[in-house]
């Protein structure tokens, strides 16, 4: 990627994520009711962080099928909600009992525990009211097709599968295949889902749909052991949480099976497939191709 | 209610007991995957235990209208799977800090607290699972509406929002308007959301789906009372669950305001009441309007 696609990337990169958070900002309004304040820690959670690269996902794998862009990011702020309730639920005191997220107080430390846990609830909760709107698409059928992606990437054979292998004494002693399924489970299934959404709102071929999926998969792998490089490389302040974690408690990662020079080398391999999934898309999808080149060489 | 009619009644919810239990027991089969501990931790919090009250109300709502029992179930499934992931977040120690539930310890006591807060997200993210998947209704336009109508009644400005207003410090100070706000969100809203269940289930006119949201109005108000006056009246053996909390928290309740004869005779009204919203579906309805009396008369 030279330089001028990549300044071309984090312009597209930093307008959705400006628009994205403006679409979680209107469907999470502040509120004056008697539970406000699970509300205003929903938004805590959700708004003024991250880089919303999952609703990214949804909006270019979207724009590949000409979806209007408003639908698209009712689809990418669902996901993001997923995604900041699964932050949220991790970063608790039994779970990961992390202090920091993305530079500022975790939820359950800036109000406590029990609203972390109900913002979390009603964060999951939220996605699918999202989902099943008709603004999100004026057909049930493309609707309900997205509550069952987003419930199956979501849940017990998903995301919520993938964080019971990461909790559980076993964690530790994993080998490559091992790490492989917590990773595609964990993290892999939602970037699945947000490259999914804009197939499955833009009613594409099956065909086309399985080439996002293995977009997705190649992808998320990929995100997966530049995460791990960058908890041994990276300093806490740029991270905007804790590094050093991973070894710190012991758990087999990608770079502590392959070694650094490995794990880099693999995470390359993976770039370059994931952007040859796409060919068949040919020039519309360059923004998506560029993005590999992002998550490999992003430094927080 | 006479003696004939009560045995009636009880051999109906145990029947239909029964039907909830293989229909969540196949939703949730035990699993040798890497993260069977989640599953296991699911299957212990949803099966084999409570009156499945909630599911009743699926099934003999959607039996007003000739929709077919194993719809009903999967529906009835759905709404149990959500009560059941409440009953595990709430029991947390960072929330009620139960260790009794249904007579057995409570999840977080049987597995641990991060297996619980995991099984609770799973149960209500497998919820929408359910309610997606065509066995449930052959029609993309019902599954939506189910889902649209379960998202809300779980979320924020339901379930969610209930709860956020149970654990606040206001709490010990409500009215009896308050009260019934929280009743409302807290308890009220997934009652509403079985009976709608049938209506939606059996693509009923607006006029009967408002008929059984009155209905469940009526009978989550008694039936929150009746908990209430067994709070001060049972024994925790009696319940399965520790008995006098509410008291012993300083909450304020239906019993701390209007007396145990007050209450007692507020909820006999709301039962009648309930009842008399069914008029207009004749004897169809005769189940559905015994159990007001169920409601009223129950021990635990």
């Amino acid at each position: 990627m030279d330089g001028g696609d990549g300044d071309l990337l984090m312009q597209r990169l930093q307008a959705v994520a400006a628009r994205v958070e403006t679409t979680l900002g209107s469907l999470l309004p502040a509120s004056s009711r008697p539970y406000a304040r699970v509300i205003e820690a929903m938004r805590y959670a959700s708004l003024d962080g991250g880089k919303r690269l999952r609703p990214f996902l949804a909006v270019e794998s979207a724009a590949l099928f000409d979806v209007p862009e408003d639908r698209a990011l009712r689809a990418g702020a669902a996901v993001e909600m997923v995604h900041c309730y699964s932050l949220v639920h991790d970063d608790l005191p039994a779970m990961d009992d992390s202090d920091l997220r993305r530079g500022r107080p975790t939820a359950h430390k800036r109000f406590d525990e029990a609203i972390a846990i109900l913002a979390g609830d009603g964060l999951l909760t939220e996605a699918f009211t999202v989902l099943s709107d008709p603004a999100t698409h004026p057909e049930a059928a493309v609707r309900i097709d997205l509550v069952a992606a987003l419930a199956q990437a979501s849940g017990k054979d998903g995301m919520v599968g993938g964080q019971m292998i990461d909790i559980s004494p076993e964690r530790c002693d994993l080998d490559l295949q091992g790490i492989k399924t917590l990773q595609a489970l964990k993290t892999g299934a939602l970037i699945g889902f947000s490259c999914q959404a804009g197939a499955i709102l833009g009613q594409a071929t099956a065909e086309e749909r399985a080439r996002l999926v293995g977009y997705a998969a190649d992808l998320g792998l990929c995100f997966q052991i530049v995460d791990d490089l960058l908890d041994v490389t990276s300093t806490s302040e740029d991270l905007g949480k804790p590094a050093g974690q991973d070894a710190e408690m012991g758990k087999a990662t990608f770079v502590a099976l392959l070694g650094v020079e490995g794990a880099r080398a693999e995470a390359e391999l993976l770039a370059d497939a994931a952007a040859d999934r796409l060919a068949a898309f040919g020039p519309r999808a360059a923004t998506l191709r560029q993005l590999t080149r992002f998550v490999l060489e992003r430094s927080s």
